[in-house]
C-alpha cells in the first residue's frame, strides 16, 4: 500500500510565542526581529507571532488614538522590510477605510502581502472587542511551500460552522493558523486544547496555534502554543508562562484527490525537545502568580517591592511569590505590630523573611495609633475600642507602606486573598493599599495549598508550620479570629464560587446543599462591598471570573433576589 | 382652506421620566404604579417609561444572572396586571429564547401584548451593550387611539436609514416612541435634540422621547424628555435633573392619502406649564453634580457626608454642592492643619463652613505627623523633608476622614478636580481617599466658574473672595504653590481637553498652538498616573470623556507616540 503514499511537500513552521509589552511597539518589533533571525537558523518556511503582537494585548482605548493605529502600521511595514526572507505572520491593530480591525499581516519579500481581519469579536469576561474593532468578513488563504494555509485569529476557530462558511472550499486547506492572545485561568488550557483538536478534525488539517505570553495588569497570558495534526492530536506544546519558539514540520499525505475525498491527512513532526509543562493546577496557579507579579513590577519600571508581613498565611505566600518573581534581594518585608499582635506572629513574620532571605524591617505602630486615637477622641462619639479604631491600625500600616513606597520608589504588594476581597473583610486604604494585589483572585482555601506547595517546591519549611496551622486572625483586637466574623473558609469558598463565579441564585445555592442563613449573610457581604473592590489595586486573574474587568457590577445596586424569592 | 383640515383623532401621551434605582425592581415598579395612577387622572391614552425602567440603567453584569432576568419579567407581568387601563410602555431586561435583550413591553388590558427589542446596541464610552444583549431585528408598531405608533429604544433612532429599513412602510407611522437612558454630559442635550428633530422630519411624524433621570455611580441621567412634531420642532421638554410627567396631545392632520404623499403632518400640543430649563452650561453642570452627589449618597444608604475643608477652592465648591444635595445638617467639614497650613486658609475653611451652615471640626495632624515621621526615621534613607513626607500629611488626613466615616457611617467626599486627577497631582490613599469624588470630572478652570456661580445663586459670598483669588496650593511644604509643579491651569486644561477628551496626538496638540515642552510634560504625567485613577472613587461624569468607564487605558502601557515622532 505504501506506493500510494505520496509525500508532496514539507513545511517548517515556527511559533514565536513571546512576551509583548502593551504600547511598546518598537520594543515588541525588536523582539520579533530577534526571533525571526533565530528562526531562520532552523530553516523555517513560516514564522507566526501572536494576536496583536505589535502593540500587546489588550491595548484598550489606546485604539481610540488615530496615531496609535498609524504607528502600528508603520511598525509592521518596517518589520516586513527587516524580515524579507520566508513568510512571517504578525498580529497588529489596523485602521482600514476609517474603521479599526484586529488584523494579521502576512509579510513576504519585504512587504505586507495580505491582511486577514478577525471575524469573531468577543465581548465577555475581560474582553471589549466590539468597543474597538469592526469584524472582518474576508478569508485569507496563502500558499506556503506548496501547502494551503488559512489564517484565523483567536475566537475565529471557536465557531467551526462560521469558519467553514468563511473559508468556502475547505478541502483545499492543509493548515489553519490561529494567532491568539488567550489569558490564563484555571481550566482554560483544557478548553483551548479541545477547541484546537475539534477544529483540526473538522477541517481535516493541521492547526498551528500561537499564543501570547506575559503579564498585563490583571491578565497573565500563558503561552503553551500548540501544533495539532489533522486527526486532532496535540503533537507539540510550547512552554507555559515563558517565551518559546515552537517548531514543527507539517507533512501532508495524499494528493488533492484524496483530500477532496477526505482521505488525506496532515502529519506534524515536532522539533525536540518538548517543553516541560505544569504538573497540576496548583503548579499552574503558582507560575501564573509569579509571572504576573514579575511582569507588573518590571513592565511598570519597579525593581523592588515591599509588603507588610504579619506572620499570617496570606502575606507569607505573597512574599514567597514575590521572591520567586523578583529575587530575594528585591523584596522587603515589614512588620508593623500594635499591642494586639502576639509575639508568636511577630516571630513568624521574621522567620518567613529569614527563610526567604529578604530584608526585614520592624516598625511598631503603637505610638502612632495612640496619637491618632488621641486626636480622634476630640470628636464626640469616637470609640477607642470600636471597629473604626481596629481598622485604624490597618490604615496606619497602609500609610507607612505607601510612605516607604513614595520614598524609595518600591511597589507595594497587597496581601488580601479572594475570599476576604469578596466579603470585604479588609480595610479600605488600609490593607488594600498598594500597587499590586498578588493573590486577590486566590481563595483562602487555595492559599493554604499554595503555601504547602511553596514549601514542597523549595524542599524546606519556608512558611513555618505554625503559620499553616494557626487559626486565621487579623489581630486588630484581643483574641480576634476570622471565624468570629466569617463562616468557615471551606464553606465560604464554596458559596463564593457559586455566587461570584457561577452567578447562581440563593435558591440554587441552597438547593445545592449550602445552608441558607450563611448563604444570605455571605451574599449580602459580597454585594455591599463592591465599592471597596472598585478601589483595590489590580492583581492576577487565575479563576474563571476574577474581581475586576471580569465582573462589572454597579456599586449602587439594590438587587437582592432573595428578598423576592425566599 | 381650513375645510380640507381633517382632524382625524387625538392621542394623549404621558412621558413618565422618573428616577429608577439600579436593581430595585420592586421599588421602581412601585414608582411606576404611582405615576400610572397620576397619569390616568389626566386621561392619557399612552404612558411611556424610560429604557430599562424596571431594573435601572446600567445594570451591568447583574444581567449575567438568570434569576435577575426572570425577576425583570415577573415585575413587568405584575405591572401589566396592576395597570390594566390604557397603554403603558416600559423598558426591561428580557430573557428570550435563551438570549438577553434590551426590551420594551407594551402593557394593555392587564398583560404584555407586544415586546420590542432594541436593534442598535452601543459599545462606546460608558456603554457595554454587546456584552449583555443581542440585537433585536423585528419592528413593533401599535395602534393607539387610531394612530400608528412605532416603538424604538435609544440609539435605534440615531441611524435613520437602519430605522427606515426596520419599519418598512413608514408613511403609515404617525409617532415614534423612543425610550432612552441617556446620560448627561456637556453638549449632550444639543446632540439629542438634533437627533430627535431629524428623526421626526425624516419620518414625517411626531417623536415622543422619554429619558431616565437620576444619578447612578459615575452617571447622571438628566431627564429632559421631549415631544417633537413632524416638522422636527421641539414642542415640549420635561424637567432637567428631576422627575416629571410630561404630557402632550398628538394631533395628526391629513388622512392616509395625504400621508402617503408626504403632505400630512402631525402636530403636538403640550399641557402647560412648561418646565424650567437650565440657563446655561454652568447651570447644567451644577445641577448634574448636585443630583449625582445626592443620589450616590442616598441610593447607597448614606444620610450624612463628611469632607476635608482646606480653605481652598476645590473643597469649598465640593462642600457647597454637598449642601445643595443633602442639606447643611447632613454635611460635616473637617479641617486638619499641619504646620504648613497658613492661618488664612484655616480661617477660610471655617468661613466656608459658617457660610454654608455646616458642622465644622478642627483636628490638627501635627502630633500624628511627628509620630509617623519618628517611626519612619528608623528606616535608613527616610527624608523628613521629602515628597513622601509631604504626602504623608495627605495620608494622615485620609486616615482621619476614613476613621470618622467608619465610626459614624458617613460617606467621605473627595475634593480633587479633573485637572489634578489627570496629571496625578494627588496623594493615593491621601486626598483621593473617600467614597465619592464630586468634582473629579470638573477641570480646575471650571471649578472657579462654579464657585462664582454658587455665590451668584445664593446671592452672597458663600465662597470668600480670598479663596477665589489666592494662588492654588496644596500646603504640604512651606510656600508651596500648584504652579511650582504644574503649568498654568488655563494652559493645562487646554492640553488635557485635547489629549484626554479628544485623543489628540502630541503633533496635533502642538500644531494647534500649544507649547511642545509643556504638552510632552503633561502627557507623561497623564500616562504615568493611570494607576492612581484606577483606585479613585467614582464621581459625576460631566464631560464628553470622564476618567472611569469612559476611558479605559491599561496601567501597564509603554505607548508614547512622541518618542517615535518628535
Amino acid at each position: 500500500m505504501s506506493i500510494y503514499f505520496v509525500n508532496l511537500t514539507i513545511m517548517r513552521v515556527a511559533l514565536g510565542q513571546f512576551n509583548a509589552i502593551v504600547g511598546d511597539l518598537a520594543g515588541n518589533a525588536e523582539k520579533m526581529r530577534r526571533i525571526w533571525a533565530e528562526a531562520l537558523q532552523s530553516n523555517v518556511d513560516l514564522l507566526v507571532f501572536p494576536e496583536l503582537a505589535v502593540c500587546g494585548y489588550p491595548p484598550e482605548d489606546l485604539l481610540h488614538k488615530k496615531h496609535f493605529l498609524q504607528d502600528n502600521r508603520l511598525i509592521v511595514d518596517k518589520l516586513a522590510a527587516d524580515c524579507p526572507d520566508k513568510t512571517t505572520i504578525v498580529g497588529f491593530a489596523e485602521s482600514y477605510r476609517r474603521k479599526s480591525y484586529n488584523s494579521a499581516a502576512v509579510l513576504q519579500t519585504g512587504r505586507i502581502n495580505k491582511i486577514y481581519r478577525k471575524g469573531i469579536l468577543v465581548d465577555y469576561g475581560v474582553f471589549d472587542e466590539r468597543r474597538h474593532f469592526q469584524p472582518g468578513t474576508e478569508p485569507v488563504v496563502i500558499n506556503i511551500a506548496g501547502l494551503d494555509v488559512a489564517i484565523t485569529i483567536c475566537a475565529d476557530i471557536w465557531d467551526t460552522d462560521w469558519l467553514a462558511g468563511l473559508l468556502g472550499n475547505t478541502t483545499k486547506i492543509q493548515m489553519i493558523i490561529n494567532i491568539s492572545a488567550s489569558p490564563f485561568h484555571l481550566g482554560k488550557i483544557e478548553k483551548r486544547q479541545e477547541i484546537i483538536s475539534r477544529c483540526a478534525k473538522e477541517f481535516n488539517c493541521a492547526v498551528a496555534y500561537c499564543n501570547l505570553v506575559g503579564g498585563q495588569d490583571e491578565l497573565v497570558f500563558d503561552g503553551r502554543s500548540i501544533f495539532a495534526d489533522s486527526a486532532g492530536k496535540l503533537i507539540a506544546k510550547g512552554r507555559a508562562f515563558a517565551e518559546d519558539i515552537l517548531i514543527a514540520d507539517i507533512i501532508p499525505t495524499g494528493g488533492s484527490l484524496k483530500r477532496s475525498l477526505g482521505m488525506a491527512s496532515v502529519q506534524v513532526k515536532p522539533m525536540p525537545p518538548p517543553a516541560p509543562q505544569p504538573t497540576d493546577l496548583l503548579d499552574e496557579v503558582y507560575q501564573a502568580l509569579v509571572l504576573g507579579t514579575r511582569d507588573y513590577a518590571q513592565k511598570n519600571g519597579f525593581k523592588k517591592v515591599l509588603l507588610g508581613l504579619s506572620g499570617g498565611i496570606d502575606s507569607s505566600v505573597t512574599a514567597a511569590i514575590a521572591v520567586a518573581a523578583l529575587g530575594p534581594e528585591n523584596v522587603v518585608g515589614i512588620t508593623m505590630p500594635s499591642k494586639f499582635n502576639s509575639p508568636e506572629t511577630i516571630a513568624d513574620a521574621e522567620k518567613v523573611a529569614k527563610n526567604l532571605g529578604i530584608e526585614f524591617l520592624t516598625i511598631p505602630i503603637e505610638p502612632i495609633l495612640k496619637q491618632f486615637d488621641q486626636a480622634l477622641k476630640e470628636v464626640p462619639g469616637w470609640d477607642s475600642e470600636g471597629i473604626a479604631y481596629e481598622n485604624l491600625q490597618a490604615r496606619i500600616r497602609g500609610g507607612i507602606l505607601m510612605s516607604l513606597s513614595n520614598q524609595f520608589g518600591s511597589l507595594v504588594l497587597t496581601t488580601g486573598n479572594k475570599s476576604e476581597t469578596a466579603v470585604g473583610y479588609a480595610t479600605l486604604y488600609g490593607d488594600t493599599a498598594g500597587g499590586f494585589a498578588v493573590i486577590k483572585d486566590v481563595p483562602k482555601t487555595m492559599v493554604y495549598k499554595l503555601a504547602e506547595r511553596i514549601n514542597k517546591i523549595s524542599g524546606r519549611q519556608i512558611i513555618p508550620a505554625d503559620v499553616l496551622n494557626r487559626p486565621p486572625t487579623a489581630e486588630l483586637k484581643p483574641g480576634q479570629k476570622d471565624s468570629d466574623s466569617l463562616p468557615d473558609y471551606d464553606l465560604l469558598d464554596k458559596i463564593l464560587k457559586g455566587y461570584v463565579e457561577e452567578d447562581k441564585s440563593v435558591q440554587q445555592l441552597v438547593e445545592s446543599g449550602l445552608p441558607q442563613d450563611v448563604v444570605l449573610r455571605v451574599i449580602r457581604m459580597v454585594d455591599r462591598n463592591e465599592y471597596k473592590r472598585r478601589q483595590s489595586p489590580p492583581g492576577v486573574k487565575i479563576t474563571l471570573k476574577a474581581f475586576g474587568k471580569d465582573r462589572r457590577l454597579p456599586i449602587t445596586n439594590r438587587y437582592s433576589s432573595f428578598d423576592d424569592k425566599m
